[in-house]
């Protein structure tokens, strides 16, 4: 007999298999990891695992997105103050962090797996979403126009991805320091580019 | 007895054991890929293949840039002509070239693999570097000044690299405009950003 829904054998269940994910993910990546080997490490049935899951990428997502939370966007009351914390934190977690060590994998595991890919997309949609209110704020306080808020975010935030994934440069305080000071030179600068 | 250096055979069967890699890589990714299953579609004895390449890693990565070769960069006289034949080639190679489907898997095995980390470097070193070209031809030509080359490359590539392994937007025309005029009004702006 299955435990009904809410009984918190169920959440301790959950939290067995998840937290052996986790573990595992971060020991040999999203493209080696089983559910075979899930159950043997958690000790919960293969049966159990997929009822609570429905199949391998929803576990596997559901584990980096415990391990890659994200913190309320930093709110100091000026687009500069914001933007160096949110580099100082992303270098951080793509360095240290279990973000930085399950993506590159997960980016792997996703070109062969459809639906571990559409919930790739959505993990870093809903990051990109979270992160948009930086912006949005700056614009709201008058600090910059609202000319492709999305397109400014993006600029500032994907060198610091393709430098962890790529390898071709380090994520250093220099570095941070220029997408800082490129991001806010943008977002004032209202020169036509007609001549060029 | 091994055929001499230089002797056509060698390159011929450098050329099968490439091809048969190659194939391999599109099927099932870099970190699903063998040594035995190139040595089996190639026809070409294991021994061969390490007497040739030493190490799977360096197999790999020859394979990756011979599929992703990389033509001589615009020249049309004007930064917004060279950016925007740049970002219409990498839209290209990242949709629909063997680049962009090598890519997502090979940033996936080289987290686990320090040999292939490397190369991987070397490989976005090698791209990044034939690229600046558009931008210091830019400078010699008075169209920009001098400031940070190498990140206004990267801010201008890197968007459309997150997209593809991340899946977080489309590489579609609009993109790609918005790109180009990102960096051209990056690059000719002056105005000083000590107020933010």
């Amino acid at each position: 007999m299955s435990a009904p829904p809410g009984d918190p054998r169920v959440s301790r269940t959950r939290a067995t298999v998840l937290g052996a994910t986790s573990k595992l993910l971060l020991e040999v990546g999203c493209e080696r990891i089983t559910i075979d080997e899930i159950a043997e490490r958690s000790g919960v049935a293969r049966s159990t695992i997929y009822r609570n899951w429905g199949d391998r990428s929803a576990l596997l997502i559901e584990a980096v997105e415990q391990l890659a939370v994200m913190a309320e966007p930093p709110d100091t009351g000026s687009l500069r103050g914001d933007l160096e914390i949110m580099a100082e934190r992303l270098a951080g977690q793509l360095a240290e962090g279990p973000l930085g060590q399950v993506l590159p994998s997960l980016v792997g595991a996703a070109s062969f797996d459809a639906g571990l890919r559409g919930r790739l997309r959505a993990l870093a949609e809903h990051r990109f979403a979270i992160s948009r209110s930086v912006f949005e704020r700056a614009v709201a306080r008058g600090e910059i126009d609202d000319t492709d808020v999305g397109g400014r975010l993006e600029r500032f935030i994907a060198p610091f991805f393709t430098r962890h994934l790529l390898h071709n440069g380090p994520v250093d305080a220099a570095f941070r320091d220029a997408q800082v000071e490129a991001a806010l030179r943008s977002a004032i600068c209202s020169e036509p580019t007609a001549g060029l």
